[in-house]
């Protein structure tokens, strides 16, 4: 039993005492333990090291008190299990060596089953049972991927994409391919996650952060379904979906249907107008725009009431940022803002 | 009197026989007739010098046949004329050496009054009569400005960024700062766009491109009361002026309400959407994904058809892609675009 399962309880839309928060990449540069660990190995190694990746994951619990951890990782992971060679750069990029841009290499493509998952990512399930055992059942894990069209983004365009001309070439020029494309990494996500809930995870995390780049027409065709596809194969065994995008405010409707339990929200849609369009079908998780953590606590505590309040009363809202937390973010901050939505969200319900 | 003054009618809502359409960058690197002045001068000079930029101004009205030409300039010339040293890097990005952090660099800036604005910019007025002699009345000739919040983007960052970053740390954390600043770029813009009417320009665009990267809290504290001023302020003698966003969707409300008297979208909203929320108070332009221009004219044709048959009927459309033409784009695309436009249009209205 979890001692804190505040989140998942928000993840419910059942009623809780206090709004839970955690931060997209809480275990981050910003924090100079994680920074000590960096110094020694290069960040695909830190992921693929059990013992790391379990030490990175649990330092926003110690260090912040974050009502649920999520797995250190890359989303790029599973691609590399499709049998794309990926590398980082120093200014902190992903590069594919041979980015995709024909059949021939769509169809080279592998989909791991179950258990070539477990062989080719041995480190994933290996990390889960040591962060489990580090959280001791204080709060959940959340496991994640990269949503399908996100990582074909990755994939296609070779490197961290502007304007994303080499994924929206193929898709107006050669629209059958990228959908062979989009399938195999369906496939590949189903069983990358559903490893990680047989490893144990809570709750798992959609990341479609390039959706948002989409005309709606384009999400309904590209993004949507294979989300969608996704979240019905998945052996859930009980743990809750959120998807996030980044730049939802054109297509929330479609994600509120996507049959996720949580959508997530960057910071440029005011959550009140979110919870009208959507808040009956699903939970929200968000929406502070990362660089409010610049400013001083007091500064924090004005934006943080301002989300609380045009969220409302009543359950379903996991505090988060709208997007990951800034590397020159200042770590009192972010432990201010999880401090802050604590005991503003208490006062609220009492 | 102009021969085809299409584009300005469906500024104004009035009926037209097609719907009119222009490209953002159609003078632009995608066309080797710009290449071939570039190969001589770098781009600020092809910007400062009358001739030049007049040819670059004219190219896509004898090339390409679209229903307006826009002064071939920069949304930094004004910025560079309140006292801010600015060069263009060969990648392409606007640098400034000092980018305006303090209150004193605030302080430094100047406020180009009518008189000024023509002695430190002659180049624009002259510009301007001389496209106009070139246009011969064939098409209206659209002036252009940066918005506040988007030139004090530039401004603060120094570069083109990623996350805001600098920005955003001064609206959270010193937003009285942010407001001097945004308060002397409106006064400044204000006599810059006036300077351009006087000389002969039929209608204006803002560019609030980053605007939508903005809370929409923030964006009716930070954006939209100096567009506003701006729209208020202006000595427009009948020009309409449109307000064109990157990420409008959020907001659209606020920009339909601005003053404007057409808003541009970008493409990442269903325009009859958007008709739905603002098409009562203003006209829209937009919104074909640039990257749509990759694909064979067919293709082209068929997305075409969509945006106009989401426009529906009645007046108020001018059509343009939801962001500036990219540089690899086939001319020939660009080209069946405008033909496409023409073609679907017409036919749909008889």
């Amino acid at each position: 039993m979890l001692k804190n399962d505040t989140f998942l309880k928000a993840c419910r839309r059942e009623p809780t005492d206090f709004t839970p928060v955690w931060i997209m990449r809480q275990a981050g540069r910003y924090m100079k333990e994680y920074q000590a660990i960096r110094k020694r190995v290069d960040f695909l190694t830190m992921c693929k090291t059990p013992e790391l990746a379990a030490q990175a994951t649990l330092l926003p619990i110690d260090i912040l008190g974050v009502d649920a951890a999520i797995l250190f990782s890359d989303i790029l992971i599973p691609v590399e299990a499709m049998g794309m060679e990926v590398r980082f750069t120093e200014k902190g990029g992903p590069v594919f060596s041979t980015p995709i841009r024909s059949e021939a290499q769509v169809q080279g493509l592998s989909i791991p089953g179950p258990s070539e998952s477990e062989e080719r990512m041995p480190f994933i399930a290996d990390a889960i049972r040591l962060i489990l055992q580090g959280l001791d059942h204080r709060v959940p894990l959340i496991g994640f991927s990269g949503a399908p069209f996100t990582l074909a983004t990755y994939m296609i365009e070779g490197e961290t994409s502007k304007n994303f001309t080499w994924i929206k070439r193929m898709m107006y020029a050669d629209p059958q391919l990228l959908h062979k494309l989009l399938d195999k990494i369906t496939g590949a996500v189903i069983h990358y996650l559903n490893m990680q809930i047989r490893a144990g995870v809570h709750a798992v995390q959609l990341f479609d952060t390039w959706a948002g780049s989409l005309s709606p027409d384009d999400y309904q065709e590209f993004a949507l379904p294979y989300v969608e596809r996704v979240i019905k194969e998945l052996d859930k065994r009980g743990c809750p979906v959120i998807l996030f995008a980044n730049g939802v405010s054109s297509i929330l409707e479609y994600m509120g249907n996507s049959g996720a339990d949580v959508n997530g929200l960057d910071w440029r849609i005011d959550i009140g107008v979110a919870r009208k369009r959507v808040g009956n079908q699903v939970a929200l998780q968000g929406n502070l725009d990362p660089c409010v953590l610049y400013a001083e606590p007091a500064e924090i505590r004005g934006h943080v009431k301002t989300i609380l309040h045009k969220y409302g009363t009543g359950p379903g809202h996991i505090f988060n940022l709208g997007h990951g937390i800034l590397p020159d973010t200042p770590v009192d901050h972010a432990k201010a803002l999880v401090d802050i939505v604590h005991e503003e969200s208490s006062s609220n319900r009492s």
